[in-house]
């Protein structure tokens, strides 16, 4: 089998969204949403490996800001930045200088657990933001980095670095890298299934004869034919 | 005395907003509002009997999709759904396929205590969705329906099949069904009451003042008058 | 040493943003970030000196509404209002008619450690209103203002009357009174800084380069020169 270059599994997948994608997820028994993730720039879909990034407190008296984002030169062309700041509220892992060397760079999009600043310069830039706040204290001084491309948690998830994260404005997911060629195929029939239910109910079927007829049960199965 | 019909109340009440129909509601000693309720497709104002759907967890091993929405064929014109998922942030009962059944029944919004998905579609189509929360993990083999047109409840507030729910940008309330009548023609009273204040603070007399003038201390008992 | 007329700070304040001043406030070893405080209207930026309200609960059986927002009045042009409602979202101190009152006052803005209502009539008014949460239900006969110009507190921060606010769609932070021209001073600069290092970026330099030459480790010192 000749796997999927990424931009295929890119292009393919940003042609789908994260609830079909979940859905094919739990087809094969798991669960991969970040939980508490929001979309913070509108009508945005991205995916791409993830580079992780895994910041953690610091509390060592200073007198100089401790530079807590140097790891954005490393980034490749086409991955996305997940930031493990153990979602706090309280203190940023992301601004403006960090997004502009991140689209200069063409990283596809950054999800952070926890608070981001600068948003309405993001806004203006429209990159493709995702966090679980919005504040502006830097981390400068609380967080450090303590790891970089090395595993990280979100709530119940791991994410590894390479595995896929898909993110839209439902939120973020992580598909493991061994998986998503799987997944993706697995998102395409259903989102056929669900394309023809929905062409069935415009056409006047009961939504639950529809989904019967369609086999809205097992939508992974095969493409659903009107 | 002749009832108002469902049509006038939803004209009427929709020609307020829910600050005013709360303000009624603390008129008779009751609080509708239900906590956390989010307007999540800007600018709408719903009112209408609410068809009630309660969810809860759902264990078993299964090998399909569990179905979790068939209930959108029994719903009427002009109700509004009011879905219990315990606010639960961590899977779904609300997406596209529902929504476009609801737009095509002419059901007038939706209400989750809890998480919706496809959150971009249904902006697109302009549904009035109000939610706890946005997520894309389906409820499908997480939850499914335990009740239908069943009391339900968001907080401290129980909701019964038929009350009326009222939700625009400020969130959402609920007005039993046997007072509806009378908390409408309070709300139209300190709703008139308000506009009087305002256009006495705009010319130039002091909040305070003006307050006093048109008893905002009982602006539910009569119309104010200038 | 002049001190600063009010409108010189104000005007100078709002050409930076809330990023630059909390990183100005860290490099004195201060924290005034607001948790969980909101922009609730897009594309604002205010600054201005603290008037504080605080309220509390109130729970007299009470026959008409409890007026919970005479101290209006009182306000000067270009104060912003810093309200303590101990974070509740159960209940509101803000809504339409204290912001039309304000609006012909000209107050610079109000920021909400709690619920407000009307957002949409708020949002038309296009008033800068930042806060905690959205609801509808009234504060009246269920918080009384117990301080007026007191000291409040949010979350670990003080608020006394007379220190400055500034806020945009990165939060709400406070500058205490007697530090507010250093703080202007140190965030001009790291401003400066900043907008230095991105210059180097967009010519191709490595974001860890620039940061190292333009010392982003001490960027309140002097103005970094390219």
């Amino acid at each position: 089998m000749n796997p999927l270059s990424q931009e295929e599994l890119r292009n393919r997948l940003t042609a789908l969204d994260t609830p079909s994608i979940a859905d094919a997820m739990d087809s094969i028994g798991l669960c991969g949403g970040l939980l508490g993730i929001q979309c913070q720039v509108p009508d945005h879909i991205v995916a791409g490996p993830a580079f992780t990034v895994m910041y953690r407190p610091f509390s060592r008296n200073v007198e100089e800001f401790h530079n807590a984002g140097n790891y954005i030169d490393q980034v490749r062309r086409g991955d996305v930045i997940v930031v493990d700041n153990e979602g706090r509220h309280d203190c940023t892992s992301w601004g403006d200088i960090l997004t502009e060397t991140a689209l200069l760079k063409g990283v596809a999009g950054t999800v952070i657990h926890g608070a981001a600043r600068d948003i309405g310069e993001i806004r203006r830039m429209n990159y493709p933001l995702f966090s679980t706040a919005i504040h502006m204290v830097s981390g400068k001084n609380r967080v450090r980095i303590s790891a970089v491309q090395e595993p990280i948690r979100v709530g119940e998830v791991t994410i590894n670095p390479g595995d896929w994260i898909v993110a839209d404005c439902s939120g973020a997911l992580v598909v493991p890298a061994s998986l998503v060629e799987d997944v993706l195929q697995r998102a395409e029939r259903i989102d056929r299934t669900e394309q023809i239910i929905r062409q069935a109910v415009r056409a006047g079927t009961p939504l639950e004869t529809a989904r019967a007829r369609y086999r809205y049960d097992r939508p992974w199965e095969e493409a659903a034919t009107a």
